[in-house]
């Protein structure tokens, strides 16, 4: 079993290394004033291996609480693109895979041999994703904070998330080979919001 | 597939009724401000569905990032207790049960019935837990916060965390009848915390 999920450590990656991003722990009881000890955690939702969903990108858009989550359980197809020319991932580089509908693919790229954050982290482009909605899979994962940058009309988020598929961000895939996997990734129970944390692995 | 995770409300149950313990939503970015909508969640470690690790209770103990998380992808048992006398599960509720090393129990009891804090919870008591670490069992699930209350040596939490047990607290289980299931229940990968939250499922 591969563990693909990122440690939130204090000073885990966040995206553009933001401040205000970073997690927080907070010590709320221990054994010098108590009798057990315990932890508040601040954490933004895109901070860690995380799943997107529509609101993220869509006003008015599908929260957390409407996600059926057996479709976190599930087949997962992991795609080796560290030898990809550019910093993005195109149609070019996956129109040939092996991808059909309903399945969740998952890209590994060079992203996954760095763990400080890259501003020119390879991401999915619009075109590309273009292909993931029409070939009806059921969600996508990274190996970066974000599945985009560089595309200010956000088309690779949108066309996803208008599609209902679900985006994975922040998986960790270095010593992951290309395969099948059966891919467990459920979302902690939120309330209203447009994400939600998980621990992920591949078996 | 039983979802067993409570939804986090922010008016959702918490250990006593604390306010310090409530969960916080804060908004950092919207549709009126910026280009996508974001989220930042402050939540203790034991509020909603989540489990405990020997530090929470034993200073110095484990904390959850030496966990084996291939423990939390497991069989498990579900027994209704629901119709056991006291507002505590003793021995004698226990102890012909069909319980075998390396069982994950998961006891049902009137607790999910009640979707608020309920000062006299029904907790398994330390001769109980005794029972359960003579077993040899991998972990046990309880439908309330807290695995124990009304002991003040905290021997039922002691006692199944130096024998490196799984405490899965917070779990509905009012439409999950008593049986036996497949329980994942993957904790977040925080770090150097005594637990950490867990969406679970029985299937």
């Amino acid at each position: 079993m591969y563990d693909i999920s990122m440690l939130i450590k204090p000073d885990i990656q966040v995206y553009k290394n933001n401040d205000s991003k970073r997690p927080e722990y907070k010590n709320m009881s221990n054994f010098d004033s108590g009798v057990s000890y315990e932890t508040r955690v601040s954490l933004d939702i895109h901070t860690g291996t995380h799943i997107d969903r529509p609101l993220h990108m869509i006003d008015g858009g599908k929260t957390i609480n409407s996600l059926d989550i057996s479709r976190l359980i599930c087949k997962a197809k992991v795609f080796d693109l560290t030898k990809i020319k550019n910093r993005y991932i195109g149609l070019s580089d996956i129109d040939s895979l092996d991808i059909e509908a309903g399945d969740f693919v998952i890209f590994k790229t060079i992203n996954s041999d760095n763990e400080n954050f890259d501003f020119e982290f390879v991401y999915l482009n619009k075109e590309a994703a273009k292909f993931l909605v029409d070939k009806k899979i059921n969600g996508v994962g990274i190996d970066a904070l974000g599945i985009e940058r560089a595309q200010s009309d956000h088309l690779t988020h949108i066309q996803l998330l208008e599609a209902d598929i679900i985006i994975l961000e922040g998986c960790r895939l270095k010593d992951v080979p290309e395969g099948e996997y059966e891919l467990i990734a459920l979302p902690i129970k939120l309330d209203q919001t447009e994400g939600a944390w998980v621990r992920a692995v591949l078996r």
